[in-house]
């Protein structure tokens, strides 16, 4: 039993609770549901949501009705359970049925709405005890299943490790495209991470690498980065990951005050060759809308100085020393060596990379990497999970 | 006169004013200039600001210093102006020097903060009496101040016109990447506007299109819009433009509860088809650091329920209500026809865009689009104006 809106959402919306009863009030309808929750919905709401082939097109299954055509005052003349679907009968003639699943997954009330929000999936927090999540070239590419189980982990933990890669250069753009199309940057599509003479950022000399997240320069940074390696025989060159949103926290819980400061006070980040000049002013550490930490901005080769108003700039420092500073304690940190046909795959704005110098005269290194962002990742799970 | 930190930044600081007399007090030193401003320099900022090789790697003049590396009580043992230059001994046995316009450039006291804020491109906000920026294809493609020109209108109107373009489809991308590579989509690389039998958005149909933003199921909303038209044989589809921010800011001083309501409550917005599924939580008005609108967010047909709280409800539907009608006031919009050889470029995440319904079977219809984003487009700017 699915409406056209259902339907047009290529999701299904199982009966969780039949309805049991309808109230017509001045500017709602109550619904009262079998297992006894109550939900008001809004007549403006229902209207607007009226899955009926005149109002959604049923080919795009998007809707064509807007809201504002609609009289400001509309009211419901009568509201029925009707073969278990709410049927309802508006001012001015039209008439709307929804189906009791779809009615359900969307109602507004208190308690729909906490369940919905505990219903989220959730970071889950790692530090050096973690048991790294290793997936197999071979069944990721071939196998749905083994796809959907990296792609969780990447999200839910943000590091993964792939094992078993071609390493022909550019075989990492066929497991990209296991999730979707790859973000290009003035780096482009595909770049190659190598010692070079005439280096345009301190990721292309042999030098270690503090933690940072790649291209803070950009109003988004990318939301997962690949590094491919090709070639290891250098020695040293290390990676090292930190969970970037576990440091947030424990800074949350241990110095409130600073914590604050990164989430508050914008800090300029630069990135500028012959041919490119980015510059973004952005807080360190970024909340969504649930006051949870969602980003991670940090690379101090690419940080310009602090423009702060006088008085902050003490607080400021203190902050930003301490973040740097939690980046090297040993409890954060994992250290691993990278081998030929492994691949790191981790939520760039989250899981911080570095990398310990390297002697480039001891062997080649060749690694090669890419981005896709996080609206590619997400939409790949849910098409994964239908 | 120069120093390494100015020459790393692909910039130039003239001397505005020179140093006139440094005091080095607990904490930070205090600078006089010739024109009598004092701006106070903390001695964590100018010890993290040295431009030394020792810190500062001069090939990719990137920072190889960590402020964390040096002592946290760090003090100037003396400090004293050397030709000009800022000269400071460091406690510890460092030696900083800075350049008198790059240090003036990057003062942090209020008068030279209020001033950097004062220069600052502002939005030239438009309604229908817009003398709409046209451009000439030949000029853009071949003179870089002519792109420039272009560009600085993109970046402060939001709404250019070019004409001239070549009609055979693809060459839209040799204009887009005279700014940079093109943002990809699930929609690809450069899309087709014609109507389909097999829409997967309604942008694909003959139908009217209300005013609208692309992508706004996206973390980040493209930046620039491009619509170039190759064949418009068709009876109707006009373009219609309006500026998001001048409504926005109309919205903020006639109704400042409905302004704040579409600030603050988020909506989502997704797409959906048989291989993508995008859902975006977000406000419609999203502000700047300092409370500027920044951005619209806004596409009737890609917007799903409202959920947001019982008793917030009334508000969001009167807010939503009150900017779409504000969208469809004449004093807002601008009407135009596009003809072949023509392209609109906007900024997607401010000028909403709209098309009148077309009829199919009157002629043929062909427009190519694709995206960039604000961020190429601001580096684009920064190179033309070295």
């Amino acid at each position: 039993m699915q409406t056209a809106a259902a339907v047009a959402d290529f999701r299904t919306y199982p009966l969780i609770s039949a309805l049991a009863g309808v109230q017509v009030l001045e500017d709602q309808i109550r619904v009262r549901w079998a297992d006894g929750r109550v939900s008001p919905f809004h007549h403006q709401w229902l209207r607007d949501n009226c899955p009926c082939p005149e109002c959604v097109y049923n080919v795009t299954r998007e809707q064509v009705l807007e809201i504002v055509d609609v009289d400001e005052n509309l009211r419901a003349i009568s509201a029925r359970i009707d073969q278990g679907f709410l049927s309802v009968e508006w001012s001015g003639g039209h008439h709307s049925q929804y189906d009791p699943g779809w009615l359900r997954a969307h109602a507004y009330d208190d308690d729909s709405r906490a369940e919905r929000k505990s219903a989220k999936p959730k970071s889950k927090l790692w530090d050096n005890r973690f048991e790294l999540p290793v997936f197999d070239y071979a069944a990721v590419m071939e196998d749905p299943k083994a796809l959907l189980k990296w792609l969780l982990a990447l999200r839910d933990s943000g590091l993964t490790q792939i094992r078993g890669v071609p390493t022909e250069p550019g075989s990492l753009a066929l497991i990209a495209k296991r999730i979707s199309f790859i973000r290009e940057s003035n780096f482009g599509v595909l770049f190659n991470v190598q010692s070079k003479a005439n280096a345009d950022s301190n990721a292309y000399t042999a030098f270690n690498l503090p933690l940072h997240s790649d291209l803070p320069t950009r109003e988004l940074q990318p939301g997962l980065q690949f590094l491919h390696c090709l070639v290891n025989d250098a020695d040293g060159g290390e990676s090292i990951f930190v969970d970037g949103f576990a440091i947030a926290n424990a800074l949350r819980t241990e110095d409130p005050e600073a914590f604050r400061a990164l989430c508050e006070i914008p800090v300029e980040f630069r990135n500028k060759d012959r041919h490119s000049d980015y510059r973004r002013l952005a807080p360190i550490i970024a909340l969504d809308a649930l006051g949870e930490v969602a980003e991670i901005r940090m690379a101090n080769f690419l940080r310009g100085p602090f423009e702060a108003p006088v008085e902050q700039m003490p607080l400021l420092y203190r902050a930003y020393r301490r973040f740097i500073a939690m980046t090297r304690e040993d409890r954060f940190r994992l250290v691993k060596r990278l081998n030929p046909g492994e691949l790191w795959c981790f939520d760039n704005r989250r899981t911080l990379h570095a990398r310990n110098a390297f002697d480039p005269t001891s062997g080649a290194r060749h690694f090669q990497g890419c981005y896709i962002d996080r609206d590619e990742l997400l939409s790949r799970i849910l098409v994964l999970q239908r």
